[in-house]
């Protein structure tokens, strides 16, 4: 692909996220790529069906949840959000900061997108189930670290992390009334608190 | 109100809930009449227009909440759900028996209510302001006793303990690859693990 093929396709599918997120997947892929700053026509040049666009996000969210769970396999950095006592704190940061990052690859959008209207719009069946697996698989990789590190307790599985993960990260309602300062990190780290072993 | 009119009522009130669940507060009158198996003039009669209906909706959540918080603050019963080794397990089984009466008020439908669509539908902004207001304060109320019984730290607010109630009992996309058995309760039990003092 040549560069600036390649620079639409990443505004493009940047696009798409940040609509899908707003509207749902029943966005319009005109809306898109207009929010791209591309011709309709380019578009369809990536992605000729919304089911090709949806694909190339799926793929896309894998590659981020994979960086992620490799960088907390690989951590070894002090976190400078505030001053660390002991290894416990310093495991404790890193799993709050895997968790963290987790929360901002937008796994609401992934879930809208498999939970999509049409069937003939979504990724095909063998690569959602072929995804979930591979999600699941990179959860457990990273609980193996965070058991052995005193952050979660032993019978904890990859997929009721991710499926509360995914509980508590969703914005609530729109109400202004209901939106707290710092709520959402507040809520995260009250579920990471209450994955903890106990005794 | 005669007893037939009261009966009819409470069985709009209850089609009502059970439909705004499903549909969101925008379900049509006439669909909630015939879930009721009323007339739409029996209906009309009882809730002239949705902001009449809404606001019953409301009092009534309002008056199970009283009735949960009255309960829970009243609370000497030893709880049937397994053996309680101690005074610390009795407290606790009582507060996740308080917390999950809460969450089948469902208060999901009091939240979308209030987020609804056109502000003519609401109920008044007073309403809504007084009702916030006593729903706080009957958190606080618990808190009180939750507190000096060791279940939540010092610090937690009844604003705070409802929000994340809200978002912990909200339940998850319609993806049949999500729901996890058990999820519900897991997911309340985390929030409450994650609540109680640390140290």
């Amino acid at each position: 692909m040549r560069s600036d093929a390649r620079a639409n396709r990443k505004d493009l599918l940047e696009a798409a996220e940040a609509l899908l997120n707003v509207h749902g997947p029943t966005v319009s892929l005109r809306a898109v790529a207009q929010e791209a700053c591309v011709g309709v026509g380019t578009l369809y040049r990536h992605f000729p069906t919304r089911r090709h666009l949806l694909t190339a996000l799926l793929g896309q969210i894998l590659e981020r949840v994979d960086a992620i769970v490799d960088g907390y396999l690989a951590d070894r950095q002090i976190p400078d959000d505030g001053p660390i006592a002991s290894d416990g704190d310093l495991a404790q940061a890193r799993w709050h900061r895997f968790a963290t990052q987790l929360v901002g690859v937008n796994l609401t959008v992934a879930a809208a997108s498999l939970d999509s209207l049409d069937r003939k719009d979504l990724p095909s069946e063998e690569m959602i189930e072929a995804a979930e697996r591979s999600l699941m698989q990179r959860m457990e990789d990273a609980l193996v670290r965070a058991r052995a590190e005193g952050q979660v307790s032993e019978d904890l599985t990859g997929e009721r992390f991710f499926t509360g993960l995914l509980t508590v990260s969703r914005p609530l309602v729109s109400q202004e009334g209901w939106q707290l300062p710092g709520q959402e990190d507040w809520m995260l780290r009250t579920y990471l608190r209450g994955l903890r072993p106990q005794g």
